[in-house]
């Protein structure tokens, strides 16, 4: 037990006080941009005036658990493997849900963590994420692991605390609610302050950037929400991180409809029915808000059709900007050979893919606006951090593309 | 005659002292990252320290003409209109070389405030990017621009300055010399002690990264050398920015020759001879150092062929990332409609894309593995300031995917 510990080719130092890394879940920078011209957000002014500020890159697909794996085992896709929230197994030809512990493949910073010694928290609105992020973690060590969504639920065997509602002094959030996110942070504040363990890790949900604009007042009031318990977070001596998974696009059309490439039924029709399975990544068990609909699809084959065949097809329409086969894919975007579909179809901005018009229940947006995200326009985050960075980290961001991955290696390492 | 002046769209301030910004031709973020990491170059590594340092993306292609003309206007390639150094002329099916003045479809930074009774200076180490340069400049008005390629043939009328030699008090350089890109420097030191220009733009020669490594100490002796010019250029109480317009990659096999494709040779075998024309758009004078060879290329046809059918035959090339027809080329990289190709093809890492063989001239490489530019993986490039950015900018880059283009505004605008 002793530093620098390594994990994922990375050397992690003892950090000089608590790290907490915050991933706003779709905090596309057009959010901050609106609220910091505003003035609406004193917190995050100051950690830009007085610590770090970038706008970050983040991995392919942008998607909610590719990159909330990157950001807690610091490594890309082709290293952990959790390429979206589902892929196909062409064994039995069913998609595979990806949120199981035994599917990521390379340990977390946490874990790292955890073996040398050290207490470590991980908070995430979605229960979806939680147990990969608690992978590694024997929870009778002292480690906390819960989501704000089935905070009811929590055990000391399971999660390392109980009772979480009474800890914190709050009811239990909606799964579809502002509250379900800062729920996230006013426990973790409580747990910072009472613990002070030596990693956080929270993570939130878009279901307000799903819902709403940068223009909208509900946004702002999630935002200002947000800043002030950044601002909390803060004062309790610690270096805090803020990043995001993924941005937002509108991919409404004039008519408020969604724009949607339905590409199985476009591939049914091109290649023959049961030729192809669309898989949309982006579904899970949250798609109200945006009806599974996103802006990267994965395709496979079910023999007949090659990957050429598919790509001449999918070339033909004028809402897709790439369509990849798999080692194109792979090697451009870091990719999981393993779990990587034959082609990999990425959408030009404003616009979403789906299966078949008949399989996405688009109800939830109920006169909404669809905003989603998936593809190389929704690439770009924010990185926040509150204390500027040391020599070293100054002269790496020089050099290195920023990536919103290095947001536990910057807050460890690069700040004093 | 007042600030702020606006120029494609940007509001530029009246700037607080002269704004040098220098533009380190071919400087891929692999020379600074060894350079630094040896302690070799003090007065960047104090840059980075005590002002603003971020790894920014340039323009596709990640050539020097598409790149210099972003810089020198802050805009796009679909707003000025240099996609490369060459397009094709369909009327005629000629390669147009794309240095005149008249090509350039945006006016300059440094026309904008030569407007504004501002005096302007911009130097080059070739001469092929002088005249858009200096597009818009009346050179009675005391405006300086040349190259150091030219510089003996300097006029008052036509450059602003004459007898430069002898004024700088150096020889003639080579054109394949580390000398022309330090002669560059050396000329802007001179005229910014005697001058004080509002705006100088130091544009430099990828001579020294074409042919060595970052680990060749003629390298380090190159990037040593700029060092010590740029700790003198800052010493004259200036806003200095420091950026390239592209990285370098290797792009020779393990025997050390190029790994080429011959893409005319493919296309004309697969498509009929004459029927397509690629078009290399790294070439011009210089090619002895590169020959010819870049990381992108442009294919035109003749008319029997679709832009799917040239697709479909490129895309089967290992070494090829992306084909992409006019549409998504030029809204996905934000290139210029009107001189895009049918297709534009992209190469892996490390593989470059040729005409036919028997159109390049290798000797040049002299034994040098080869190495070259021009795709996504040349793409992101150093942005350093001397002085750290004002609340304003340090806000704009949290929320701004920082360009290489965005140099000028930094100077100008996010230093005080």
């Amino acid at each position: 037990m002793s530093f620098p510990v390594t994990i994922n080719n990375i050397a992690y130092r003892k950090p000089p006080r608590p790290c907490v890394a915050v991933c706003i879940d779709g905090s596309d920078p057009a959010y901050l941009k609106r609220f910091l011209a505003l003035g609406k957000l004193p917190n995050i002014a100051r950690f830009i005036r007085e610590g770090f500020a970038a706008c970050a890159m983040g991995s392919v697909p942008s998607f909610t658990c590719p990159n909330n794996m990157s950001i807690i085992t610091g490594a890309p896709v082709s290293v952990h493997g959790i390429s979206g929230n589902f892929y196909l197994d062409t064994a039995t030809w069913q998609p595979v849900v990806m949120t199981g512990p035994e599917l990521l493949k390379a340990p977390t910073i946490l874990s790292g963590f955890a073996r040398n010694g050290e207490k470590v928290v991980s908070i995430t609105a979605k229960d979806k994420l939680r147990r990969q992020l608690q992978k590694g973690l024997d929870m009778r060590c002292g480690h906390i692991s819960f989501s704000a969504e089935c905070v009811q639920d929590c055990t000391l065997q399971e999660n390392g605390i109980s009772d979480v509602l009474q800890y914190v002094g709050l009811p239990q959030p909606d799964r579809y609610s502002a509250e379900l996110s800062l729920f996230v942070l006013q426990a973790g504040l409580k747990i910072l302050q009472d613990k002070r363990p030596a990693l956080m890790y929270l993570s939130l949900t878009d279901f307000i950037q799903h819902k709403f604009a940068p223009e909208d007042p509900e946004a702002l009031h999630f935002y200002e929400a947000l800043d002030g318990l950044f601002g909390r977070l803060c004062r309790e001596d610690i270096n805090l991180g803020l990043t995001a998974d993924h941005g937002m696009s509108d991919m409404s059309n004039a008519a408020g409809s969604p724009e949607v490439i339905w590409l199985q039924d476009v591939l049914d029709a091109a290649l023959g029915k049961g030729e192809t399975v669309v898989i949309c990544p982006i579904t899970d068990a949250f798609v109200a808000h945006h009806g599974a609909l996103g802006g990267l699809v994965r395709v496979w084959s079910k023999g007949n059709a090659s990957a050429a065949d598919i790509i001449s097809v999918v070339e033909q329409l004028p809402g897709v900007d790439l369509a990849l086969d798999k080692d194109r894919a792979v090697r451009m975007f870091e990719l999981d050979r393993e779990r990587e579909a034959d082609v990999v179809v990425l959408a030009r901005h404003h616009v979403c893919i789906g299966t078949s018009r008949s399989r996405h229940d688009l109800a939830g947006l109920s006169g909404h606006r669809l905003r989603s995200h998936g593809s190389l326009n929704e690439l770009y985050v924010p990185f926040i951090l509150n204390r500027p960075l040391n020599d070293a980290y100054k002269a790496k961001s020089a050099v290195q593309v920023l990536r919103n991955r290095h947001i536990f290696e910057y807050l460890i390492n690069g700040m004093d």
